[in-house]
């Protein structure tokens, strides 16, 4: 593995899973695969999970992390020509080339403005370390996916599925901020790729990017859409049409018991609790959520892995 | 010891006490303890002491350390049963299970708000990441409480005392910001466990909360308290019955030579020079403060070191 | 080394230089050496690639790492006998002293007020640590000095340079904001222990301190002072007499391919393109800048290597 920063850097999905699975047995079983190896996080925006679980993941395999906050330094410039004499500091192609040299993998996690749309789908910061970073990158979570969540999905939906082609519905969510769409992208990326029957449910006009969800089903209706489900996941995005709106915060949309019924429920974490999903769902049985973070872990590691052993 | 989130979970303070004196002497001989084992350090409020002497504490035992300043994060949610629509992003139920996941002990800092004495009192920070938590939990300051100061001042009266049983005085100072009863109440609990001829002193309604201090010799005359100290703990807090409040910065209340006599003299840090202590105190061969901070290190290594040894 | 605070306690610069390059080519070597040694880095101010080169190399050398945003904690008060009842927490008297007992080596970044030139002039944050730590203090760029990236520029020149007595000319380059000399300055003294050709360029009146500059030759005519050079140093800094005034920005004083000829430039980063210098430089053949940026690695590791056997 070269990077990963989409989904499609994944060359079998089904080998990488076991793999992952297998680690989560036996975390330090490459524990000096990474040995004065050096995985530089950079933030541009807030983390619990993704900063904890990456961390965790380098370590098991030996490497040494380095963290900063990229707010803690100053801003960095993306536009190529420009005379930088107001508010950036340094250039992309400096601090990516000179970053490159302090490690041997980059973690990059930016968010999209969701105020300018082509600015945002054209991913400039994750596209901008690809481009001039010598070393590969791993996406944290960027303006349009976020592929560690999904890896972390699929691994989580192989472990716990009891069919040999489970029903995976994405169901939208109300929520009160404008929230990306790249972990409902990826997750719709990642079940496009798996042997599962996968649908999406969300209210009219809150239509995912067409070139992501291509022949996907999407339903409407939620409560048809859920019917007989076996997994439900649970995720708010601003609108993508009308960019970065919020067009609907129908609390009938919220998930509960009566919905879910039989159905596992998956989230992405962090969650807004009875805005998103009522109390009872997480405190129940059926919540994968604790499970799904656990699974950060090893989807970062077997990705770690991969790429430490292609260095 | 399954957690260290107050005093009394210390089961035999003797030995613990002479175990940290142990590890001071040989700080690597238990290197391979914390092999694999991750500290996640979370940090609601900021920290200098405690943040370097309980992460080299952890690094001496040859554990992972991961810092967590929660507010690069987001805000965390302690309510049960709301409707998360407005500030908060994350529920503690979700935050400490997943945590616990990437981490093997977590250690917790936050303050009180000084302003609500219930919710202060109740310590729901603490009280819910031990409720959630699936590892054991470490009190780097709490609400109400600085369990880790109070051993460290503990190891300390010990190796210093050259008599069976040395008189404390807990003496309080001025200060022009309202500072929490944590230090005190944890020292003064502390002082309740050993061998000493234990006292405090302060100006007339400040009184610490009862339910701590129960039968010690208080006495509001700060010059008859002190006379024949062998040790003498200064420190501010805030008014406890007027929640909070800043009723008293009378200056005669500082702590200087000609008080505190051949006494040795003791604060937590940080300190303000000549409001609480005047500079010849600090100056001056009876400071024991930078002796204390060292053996922060040492307070937090041994209680490490039992909580490893209990997973 | 008992110290690097300044480009003077430097014992022999040859030396140093073939063991930088030397660590270079094995940068493990001494993996032992800094074995249960701790390295605090201290940040009063931004940083990214001194933050993670230093960190890199203490790594490198096998040192524990801790890293404080010291405004994650509280102010610091420098001024002895005041009274401590305004802004400042702690005074570095006890800081210092305290964080030297969780710390092998001590590395401070603390830039200048650029408001108050004595005080700058004084070096009160790095003269104090050095007064009151019990441990070796690195400068990693202080009010006046930046003896490790001068020790980087001096490493890479003596990697670079193709003749025995190699031109190389300090260039003044215009800038928005109001920056520090600290670079230049060290960069000047470095250049005068070298076996080189060294000259200053910059606008009249936009001296450096004589203290510094001595009998260094300086030239008010760039293009002049430029021909047949073979190393470039392109920095801005604010004027030292009318301090921390901006007193000239024009544009013709931006380093271009044209004006740099066949001569390599330097710049220690980060860098404003086509403010500083014109876009066609940092991405030509002859800019260095990503080179010297991997040296910084080397010069705070052989730095810290003879702080470690000094110990």
């Amino acid at each position: 593995m070269k990077k990963y920063t989409q989904i499609n850097d994944i060359k079998n999905l089904q080998e990488l899973i076991k793999e992952a699975i297998l680690l989560k047995m036996n975390p330090y079983e490459y524990a000096h695969l990474g040995k004065h190896k050096t995985l530089v996080m950079l933030f541009f925006n807030a983390s619990l999970r993704t900063r904890l679980s990456t961390e965790k993941a380098a370590r098991n395999l030996g490497m040494n992390v380095s963290i900063l906050n990229v707010n803690d330094a100053w801003n960095i410039e993306f536009e190529d020509g420009g005379i930088m004499n107001t508010n950036s500091t340094e250039h992309i192609k400096e601090a990516a080339k000179v970053i490159s040299q302090y490690a041997d993998v980059i973690a990059v996690r930016a968010f999209p403005s969701l105020t300018d749309k082509a600015k945002d789908q054209s991913e400039y910061v994750l596209r901008s370390f690809e481009k001039y970073a010598t070393v590969p990158i791993i996406n944290m979570e960027s303006a349009t996916a976020h592929p560690l969540q999904a890896l972390t999905d699929a691994i989580t939906i192989s472990e716990l599925a009891d069919k040999p082609r489970p029903k995976v519905v994405l169901s939208w969510a109300p929520h009160p901020k404008a929230l990306p769409q790249a972990v409902a992208n990826s997750f719709v990326e990642m079940m496009q790729m798996m042997e599962v029957d996968f649908s999406i449910t969300h209210p009219e006009g809150y239509e995912l990017d067409e070139a992501i969800t291509k022949n996907t089903p999407i339903n409407h209706k939620q409560t048809e859409a859920l019917k007989d489900a076996d997994f439900v996941y649970v995720k708010n995005w601003s609108n993508f049409k009308d960019y970065g709106k919020i067009l609907n915060q129908d609390p009938n949309w919220m998930m509960t018991e009566a919905k879910l019924g039989k159905a596992k429920f998956m989230h992405c974490l962090p969650v807004r609790r009875n805005v998103v999903v009522e109390d009872a769902v997480l405190d129940g049985d059926n919540s994968l959520v604790i499970k799904q973070a656990n699974n950060r872990t090893f989807a970062a590691q077997v990705v770690l892995k991969h790429i430490l052993e292609g260095l």
